[in-house]
């Protein structure tokens, strides 16, 4: 018997902006600066079937500072990478704009949907991960289907994935504003052993996932807002979090409630907005979180499944 | 008599990729993971002239981090900051990459050449820097005229700028490959005081901006190679420094040969390569550069003028 097991790292837990933003000078971005609350990078996990190497699922503009953090993704030769490749999980800048920090001549497998790639051609700043055959190699991500994910060369990685329609909204800077279900995913990674990682960093609900939460051993789950009205509340913005694609944690359709009885044995927010008040750990409402069976997930955080 | 100082940052001095690069284990990359050479930054510089107003010289794709290593360009409210905006060089992704990490609503001041502009403006991504009248300002970066910098609602700022044509090229992701004047600027800046930074952390070639070094009295210059083939020596690329568009600083036409007997009281190189062995700060390269009366920018340091 030597049965897979996935590893897994967390890279980043921030929502756009990271943690603190540089233009926030909210309590708890002041804080994270004075050092009384850790800084976050942008949301991504590093996952990892044989110890070599390895897939990001998002590449956050943090990505290269999050290779240094992470000492399995450093070169072990002089020139090369252990990272094979993305999946990412829709076309926003926060988890697409780390492709154009790796074009330094190493090649990439990138998965994604047709509606994420075609946004993405669009950027011809692209061009400089097409300078040579096979640099960014773009393969598709079936919705519904576990594939197993493969390197620019076709090399097997191990891991198997499938992603899920998730409720979101494309980005601006995407053609059309229709939505589409490939628009914005969920990504399910599931070991030999029967564990599996469910990673929806950015869902606008609950209700339509559930399904694909309730497969989750371990459960990544967009954590951007504490409450609909936080940003209108603070007079930090004007719009609600279910306007902007991202389902609360609170509130009686907020993802604690919605989420109530998912078998998932670890249950962890990622994508945390700065203004989120379960960034202090003393706050009451991540003592509510706790008292409810979840979470905060950490930068740095390994998880093996 | 109360005539004004420039205060000058050096918010990172590395080459495109910085120091180390993600994917390269070379020993200057490897000893800098080590800790024994202080890590960089990619290359940008922050200037202000009333302690209160910053404007930074390219947007890296660092600059959420300059910004947080640098505690004059904290935001001072709840939202805000101080940085009115931006003058960029060239169209290069590490010269422009840092404006799309800076779209949380607040308005910006971008000078740059028409070509840069037209350039940048083919990328759909920047429509997320465009949601409101006002927040993304565009402005005429002209070459050979001094301008005073204005910020996005048009406050002075006491920055007197200058550009001029340095030679280079146009970036890939840039329409057509023909080289234009505008593409790729040196920047001077000067204090009433008579002081004068020159800024030319990108150019093929001394000879044809000579006459724009000999104004500085501090002056911070490509670094980026040792010696025109430094890539193709160390088997990590096939271009030499010149058709990367980059002087190596070695050489009979290399700048320090080409720049011996400027007046500038202090010469500093700057956007240095991860390979250029004068990283190393007890290299013989770097006490070559040293007893030449040069020496090599850091990042965090203080410049007044």
């Amino acid at each position: 018997m030597s049965e897979m097991s996935l590893e897994l790292r967390v890279l980043g837990t921030a929502a756009g902006g990271g943690f603190p933003q540089w233009n926030c000078g909210c309590s708890n971005c002041a804080r994270a600066r004075l050092g009384e609350l850790p800084a976050r990078l942008q949301d991504s996990v590093a996952v990892t079937a044989n110890a070599s190497d390895w897939f990001l699922l998002n590449a956050s503009p943090d990505v290269t500072r999050q290779v240094e953090a992470t000492r399995p993704l450093w070169p072990r030769v002089r020139r090369g990478s252990p990272i094979r490749g993305f999946v990412l999980t829709n076309g926003d800048i926060d988890h697409v704009l780390g492709l154009l920090l790796l074009r330094e001549n190493h090649p990439l497998a990138v998965y994604c949907t047709a509606e994420v790639r075609a946004g993405l051609l669009e950027n011809p700043m692209l061009r400089t991960l097409m300078r040579f055959e096979g640099q960014l190699v773009w393969r598709s991500l079936p919705i519904g289907d576990e594939i197993e994910l493969l390197g620019p060369a076709d090399e097997r990685s191990g891991i198997r994935a499938r992603a899920f329609a998730a409720p979101g909204k494309p980005p601006l800077h995407f053609p059309g504003a229709a939505w589409a279900p490939g628009d914005n995913v969920g990504i399910e990674l599931a070991s030999e052993q029967g564990g599996r990682l469910v990673y929806a960093s950015g869902t606008a609900a609950v209700g339509p996932i559930v399904g694909d939460l309730e497969r989750a051993s371990v459960l990544l789950l967009d954590g951007t807002f504490w409450s609909e009205t936080e940003l209108i509340e603070r007079e930090l913005g004007a719009r609600s979090a279910r306007e902007m694609a991202h389902v609360p944690i609170s509130g009686r359709d907020g993802s604690l409630a919605r989420c109530e009885g998912l078998p998932a044995g670890r249950k962890l927010f990622t994508h945390i907005n700065n203004t989120n008040p379960i960034l202090d750990p003393r706050s009451p409402e991540r003592a509510e979180l706790v008292t409810r069976g979840w979470d905060v997930a950490e930068d740095g955080m390994r998880l093996l499944i």
